[in-house]
């Protein structure tokens, strides 16, 4: 396979080079680390939004919404739907993705569904990997959209320089936007369905959480903007409270992020390698795990000790 | 701190010297690694038996009952009980230990609520360091009691003998049980408060389903077991449950299962210990993380590539 050509073609805007690099990168195929290489100097440019809330708040309504006010703008688009809790990936429109059909035919947006491979719930590490294919695309925006379960939330915080926060009225979000921590990684709050009842209560509370709540960022006070997505109202306002975040984000506090956001891949690759290397040596021969099991179970030795012998056989295998 | 006189006194049934020892492993003390070795000779003769089930299905009155059965056969008792949700942990008798009190006297009797302190939820490694210094101290038998909350019934199925799946009727506890993945891990199951509406219809639903599933060890059918805890009701019909699985784990299948328990956690004692070198080179100097995510931001070099200079340091430094 020809990697090169690959990104060549993707970064021309076609849409099948795009999605071919996105299969390789989250089959981690062989060509994985050739791709991420050829990508690394294409990347950096794409503005990262990430849209988190629980079901039924109107996640995709809203992404629909502000892809269409993005593409008004001109600028080529990326989403990347992640559902913890589905087993199917792929290009396909699915269940929900029906409200961003609007945008599925404009060649200048690439939408694409990922389930969550992560062993330990939450966002897949193959995530990062298509966010920086669609960078390397040549999105100008790209658009992260998660199911707020469990540590998702905070998760694509780790990915976005920008975290919107959606919640809506009487769906008991406020409580479980301040079990999940949530508070502490938006940017920016959403109230969506805000013609329903308890809209106004809904914005009262959240401010008053957000007002209680240890801001991490010095200087910016997450605004809560309300909508309704559906029919479009309070989508300049999202819009204007976006493009504030990302002009008080430019400069060093944009570096900081997405250094952190770096090392925080990094980390996990790292992490799963040497996960990796423990695994070869499972019931491998003398000194491998099997005999260190038995060793313990006969109480010859202890799972500490034993831990030793292992650590150090993996960093030989390392050499 | 003499480490082997406070095993010796754990060992002449000294409640505090055991309380101590589980405090030590618990806070991974620098002593840990002494004690563990200490104790290693000492292990392997406790039978343990892990209870798990949904909130309310009655784990801590059916362990009481057990307890009791237990120590009228003269035996000595250790109690584990491990709550993944609750932040406290120590020797105190705490919610619905207030269940166990009838045994909280009883000086043949250990009992010792644990957080769970595992960052991934489920059991804390400390569970099994726990169960090592009970094991050690001369208990016989040694109750793991788990709330059934995520992956926590798998996890104490990798540390007990004998598993013991509790179910009430009413609770939907069918269909959980067939999404949680607990048929698979139940050597024995309790459809607890049989007096009950629905009982008979919960014991119907479980066989048909135990009768679906794969079975992983051939040659044991899990039982079914009715009780009204609260009142001793199939009581003897358990214990007699329990001694079957027991007598038909004896040999080969007994060491295969400790075997592979001490295997998981050699496994992940070891993947800390390079987690934490990994976090060690966290912000170190040239080619530490820091500098490695400023390269990747400035697409200098990509994540993967990245990754292997963190291992590469990782392993450098274990010499």
């Amino acid at each position: 396979m020809d990697v090169g050509a690959l990104v060549d073609r993707a970064r021309t805007g076609e849409p099948r080079a795009v999605a071919r690099l996105i299969s390789l990168v989250e089959d981690a195929s062989p060509a994985l680390r050739e791709v991420m290489a050829t990508l690394a100097p294409l990347t950096g440019s794409a503005r990262v939004i990430g849209l988190t809330g629980s079901p039924g708040v109107g996640k995709s309504t809203t992404t629909s919404a502000v892809v269409g006010a993005l593409r008004r703008r001109s600028l080529r688009v990326g989403v990347l739907a992640v559902d913890p809790s589905s087993p199917f990936s792929g290009g396909a429109l699915l269940g929900d993705r029906v409200r961003m059909q609007e945008h599925a035919l404009d060649p200048e947006v690439y939408i694409r569904s990922m389930a969550s491979r992560g062993h330990l719930g939450g966002l897949s590490w193959s995530t990062p990997q298509a966010l920086r294919v669609l960078d390397a695309a040549g999105c100008d925006v790209v658009l992260v959209e998660t199911v707020g379960v469990g540590q998702s939330e905070v998760e694509v915080a780790g990915l976005a320089d920008t975290t919107v926060v959606l919640l809506a009225p009487g769906m008991g979000d406020g409580v479980q936007a301040a079990k999940a921590g949530i508070l502490e990684v938006g940017d920016v709050f959403v109230v969506n369905k805000a013609d329903r009842e308890g809209a106004s209560a809904a914005v009262r509370d959240l401010r008053q959480m957000l007002s209680l709540a240890e801001g991490s960022d010095v200087g910016w006070t997450p605004p809560v903007v309300t909508t309704v997505a559906s029919r479009g109202e309070g989508l300049d306002e999202l819009m204007a409270a976006l493009d504030e975040h990302w002009a008080w984000l430019a400069g060093p506090g944009l570096h900081r992020r997405r250094t952190a956001r770096a090392a925080a891949e990094i980390e996990a690759i790292a992490l799963a390698a040497l996960r990796s290397r423990l695994g070869d040596l499972r019931g491998a021969g003398p000194g491998g795990l099997a005999d260190l099991a038995a060793d313990v179970v006969a109480g010859r030795t202890d799972p500490w000790a034993a831990a030793d012998v292992l650590v150090d056989a993996v960093t030989t295998a390392a050499r």
